[in-house]
Order: C-alpha cells, then structure tokens, then sequence
C-alpha cells in the first residue's frame, strides 16, 4: 500500500475571479485527461493587468496523481 | 527597543475555503501554545484533490514572536 | 512587434482582506507613477499578526510594464 | 548524433525499504508507459512516519528520456 | 478568453552550434507530438567537450501550451 | 477533518551506517519528546570522514506533526 | 574610489535573432533614460513559440549602473 | 558518539551596532531556555532605517543544540 | 494605516571598512533621491581583493520605502 | 585553534550499488590527491538509467579539506 | 566503467562575440592545464556595458573532468 | 582585454573576531599558493557556540583569480 508510484504534470489556471480559482480551474482542467488527482503544490503565482487593474490570476500547479492500476 | 529577539516557528494550516482561511487556522492554532505573536511568511502553498476538486488548501508558514520578558 | 522592452518593479501591497486584495492595492499604486502596465509575478507572501489573527496580508510583486514610447 | 531531443517526466517513487528502492520503484514503473529511459535526477526525498519509526521513503525524481524515432 | 488553462513540459534539446539551435531544436521536436505550443522558459544550460571543445550544446526548456479545445 | 493543523520541527540525526539509517535516528529521537509525527522531509545531506573514509552521515530533516488535540 | 554606490533595475529585452540581440536591445533602451551603466546580469531567459518556431527570445537582465554624481 | 541528534531553531536577533551584535544577541537569548548551543547559520540579514540611517541590523539565524541527554 | 504600499529597489553600496558600511553607504546614497525608507534586505556580500588583501566590501541591498502620500 | 582555512572541492561518485556507496568513491579518489579531507555536502544525486533499471547512482559532493599546514 | 569519479571546477569565460563563444574560451583555457574534460554546466551570465553597449560577456561554467587513471 | 579567464575555488575562513576577518584570513591563506586574486562572493556565514556565545565566525567564500598568463 505503502508502494504507490505517482507523477506530476505542471500546469497553469487562469481566473478573473482569485487565485483559489485559478487553482480550481487548472484542477478541472486536468482531470478531464487524468484520472486519480491526489495533491496539488503552487510554484508560481502572476497574473496579467489590464487598466490599471488585475485582470486575470495565473497559477501555475504541479499535480500529483497515482500511477497505479491505470 | 530596537533588540528585541524573535523565534520563528513553522505551522502548517488546512482549510477547504481558501489560502487565508488556512493562514488564519495555523495562527489561530499556534496562538494557543505562543504568545507575542507577530508576523508570518508564506513558504509553501499546496493542498489535497478530491473527486477531481480541491477539497482543501494546505499552506505552510513561518509564525515570527517576541521572546523578550517570557 | 516582438521587439518590445519592459521594465519590472517591485512593489509591496497590504490589505486586512486578502491576498487579492494587496495585489491589487500594489498595482492600483504603482499605476498612479507608472503607465503601460502589463504584468505581476508574486515574489513573497507574508503579513501581521495582532491580538492571534492575521491583521492584513502583505504581497511583494514585481510589476512589468512597457518601456517603448515612453 | 549530438542533436538527440530529450523530455523529462517527474515521478514520486515509495519504498518502505531505502531511498534506492524508492527510485528503481519509480523508474520500473515509468519504464512501463515510457521507452528509452536514459536518466534520473532526485528533487525531493521525503517519507512518512507510523508509530515513532519511519513507514516508507518517498522520492521524487524527473526521468530523463529520448523523444528521437518515436 | 482569459481562463485559459495551459500545461508545461520539460524537454532538452541539443544542438553542435549555438544555444538558440539547441532551444528551436527542442521546440521543434515537441511540436511534433503537441499543438498550440506558446512559450518557453530555459531552466538549464549545458553541454559536451570533446577534445577541449564545445562538442555540443544541450539546453534543458519548460514549454508551456494550450490546453483548451483538445 | 481536513483542517487539522501541523508543526513542523528541523532535526539532525547522523549514523555510520547509512542515509537510512541516519533519518531513522533523527525520527526516534524526536519521537521520544513529540507526539502524532507523521512525516518528513529531507533538507540536507552531509557527514564527515576520517582517515579517508566516510565516518558518518549527517542528515536534516523537518519533521511534521499534528497539532490538534495537544 | 572603492566606495562608489550602484543602482541595479531589471529590464527584459527581446529580440527575434538571438539571446545577446535581446540582451542588447535592453541595454540600449535602458541607456535612453539612465547614464553610466555598468555591468548586466541574465536573470531569466525564455521566449515565445509561433507556428512550432521560436518566434521571438525573451530574456529579463538587471543592469547596474553607477549613482555617484548625478 | 558519531551518533548525536540535534535540532535546529530559528531565531532572529537585532541589534543597532553590527550583524555579529545581532548574532550574538540571538544566541544569549537562545542560551536562556536552550542548553547545549552547538552551531549557527545565518540565513537572513535585514534591518531597519529611520531618518536615513540604519537604525538596527535584524538578522535571522538558525540555531543547533545537542538533543542527547535532555 | 495597514494599507501601505512599498516600492523597493536594489543598491549596491561599497566600502573598505566593513560590510555594515557598505551598507551604511548604499542606505545615504539612496536617501538623496528617495524619501520615507524604511528596511533593507542583503541580497548579496562580495567584495573586490587587491595585493591579498580585501581592498573593499560589495554588498547589494534591496530597500523599502513608503509610496503612500508621495 | 578556531582560525582553521578550509578548501571545498567539489566531486561526483559512481556506483551501481547505492548512494552511499557513491559517496564513499568519490571520497576515496579524492582522498589519493588531497590529505586532511574533513567533511562533505551533497548537492546533487542523480543516476543512469539501462534496460528500465538503474544502473548506477551519480553523487556530487563538495568535500572540505583544511588548508593549514600544508 | 561506471564508476568513475570526476572533478568540477569553476570557470568564468569572456568574450565581446557571444555568450557561446565566452564558453568555449573558458573551456579552452581550463584545458591548458586539466585533461579529460568531459561536460560544462552554465551557472551564471552577466557581462559588461560601455557606452550604452554590451562590451563583452561573461559566462561562469562548472566543467566536470575524469579523475580516473591521472 | 577583455578575453580573460578566471577560476573561483571556495574558501572557509574562521575568526573569532568578525565576518569580515574571518574573509580575510580566508583570502590571505588562498593567496599563499594562488596569485592574482580579484574578487569574492560570500556564499555562506556560519559559526560555533561555545558556553552561550559565538566563539568564532566561519564564512565561506568563492574567490575568483586571473587563469591568464599563468
């Protein structure tokens, strides 16, 4: 049990809305093409800013999953 | 004034709402044990995915406070 | 068109809110000297404490912004 | 013959036995999906701990291999 | 058109003539299997000697590419 | 349950024997004062020689724990 | 002599052509508005991907620059 | 007696003459409820500025004590 | 009062007696053109050797000053 | 006593047996050249992959020997 | 034949051509006086500015060597 | 001119005195078999502790010399 062999894929989440969403976005995103999601870790955080203001936030995430049984 | 000694001390907080709610619950708890609490600095920020959702943020910080007159 | 030069500063916002919230604090600032904005990078996360809470969240970033035409 | 192209892929291996067993599990296991492994460089070493001992290693690596004449 | 969500692989291109070959060589041979390739970002430049010369360059890129619509 | 709250301590164990071995001493010695350990993770990895050889290693390592329910 | 006082700002350059082009074209366009520069340090190197093509290299430097004087 | 454990705190100490002062300090006020000082890493110098002047060195160091025989 | 904004910028201060005035140095100079300076951080300690000997200390700081009310 | 100069080298091991065993060649070999070796870091652990197995560990090591006396 | 144990030394090569060109000088040089070079890592690239040009570019590079059979 | 090559090799000097004497002694003792020293870069600061206080710095330091005309 203790066994489990897992990879990362980097990956990067963009919301107008928060950096927890960008977050959440690149997570649904991901899961679309992998099964098995276990744990996210940020390594970036920018965003981009449009007059003045932030427009979007731009995570970017490592996603871990179990390579087990696929 | 200006020879205040500090320690530093590093907490590790959960949350499923957002990253502050996490910093705020690791202060929180470290507040029980500590006294003269006084800043903290972000040095990870990860979390857990459930049924292909974050299902809570983990983010862990360093907790700065005063040593003086304990 | 790709030939474009830009300039990062960096800058700190605060905010009793959160971490959005700073960022966005720092940019609205940095734009009242600054024109042509075009990006953030957060370079570290911190904040203080008061009475066991966060009292507001501190963001450094680095702003880039346009140098042509200036 | 100098202009190979490789890709780097990031697998976290486990072994309650060593660090080395930890990383043979990962590169057999990503020797199943990918060909022509060439490479591994360790990022991270960490583990979990049951009852006072530790249970099981767990190490991240990124396996290095070949993309030519896939 | 800003939630884009985009992933980044990890690829090392070489080349006998110049970083900048190494670097399109990689870009190019990532294009082979991957669409909507965006940006790239060097996280390590190094190569081989041979006969006390740069025999040849090899440069290790994060491409980055849309997610979106696949 | 998702919101439980870890410290983490930094501790130095060494052994003649081995890597293993010596992050094995760091987590029993730390058990014997520390409650709920549950994981580690590996900063810094030295040691010294003697007669030219490998005396012993030294390894660092954060340990986390829970602190809920103290 | 020894005790001048430098300022260091970071510029990002680009350039379609190479790494140095980019380079270049930052110091330039910096030397527009600052007098005495000095040395430049390579921060960051990366760059856009056009049609499977490095279509531009985008390299961020600090440049130093003597504040004695002015 | 190649087999010591020890840890490691992280203090910051201050002080308005240099950074061997603020270092010193650090350590005094470790050695009050800490027996068994052992070692020091500096790993961050800062301070703070009032009309134009340092007004104190603030440095950051992390500490290792003996765990044997407590 | 929480919602400052801070810009920093990196100096480098130079001097043949010691890294604290060189620092000292870097902060008197940078106060001729800015106002409301308010901490530093080293972000680097090199120096510069003549005949053996140090012929003077390099250190480069970053410095924070208020942007509020400018 | 304490006014000790050390040299660091630093050194890569090979072995097919374990890191540990990586580390000891490389400070055996460094041993024929250099007397009064006295400890070593790890800063790098990577290895060859063959035939889906690791084939042999790769350590980098600096190595700090004393300068006095020789 | 896997069990060699090589050597890095670090190097800083010059050149007012190119970033390519600054390597290969320091190779060169470093090959006067060490045989069985074997690899270079880029750890730094910087250079310097006169009259508002690049006037030469410095590339410091680790060059690993074979310590076998010397 | 500005052709020339360089070699860093790194130091650990010791002083009961201060961080900068503990560079000097590093720099007097390479200069004994090394001619044509230029600069250094500090790249750690550490020390011991001895019966609550510091007993001596230790500081290591890159230390780079002219390989021309050698």
């Amino acid at each position: 049990m203790n066994e489990h062999v897992y990879k990362k894929v980097e990956v990067v989440g963009s919301s107008p809305v928060s950096i927890e969403d960008a977050i959440q976005n690149a997570v649904e995103k991901a899961g679309k093409s992998l099964r098995h999601l276990r744990w996210f870790e940020v390594t970036e955080t920018r965003g981009h800013i449009e007059d003045g203001k932030v427009s979007h936030y731009q995570v970017t995430i490592k996603i871990g999953f179990t390579l087990d049984d696929q």
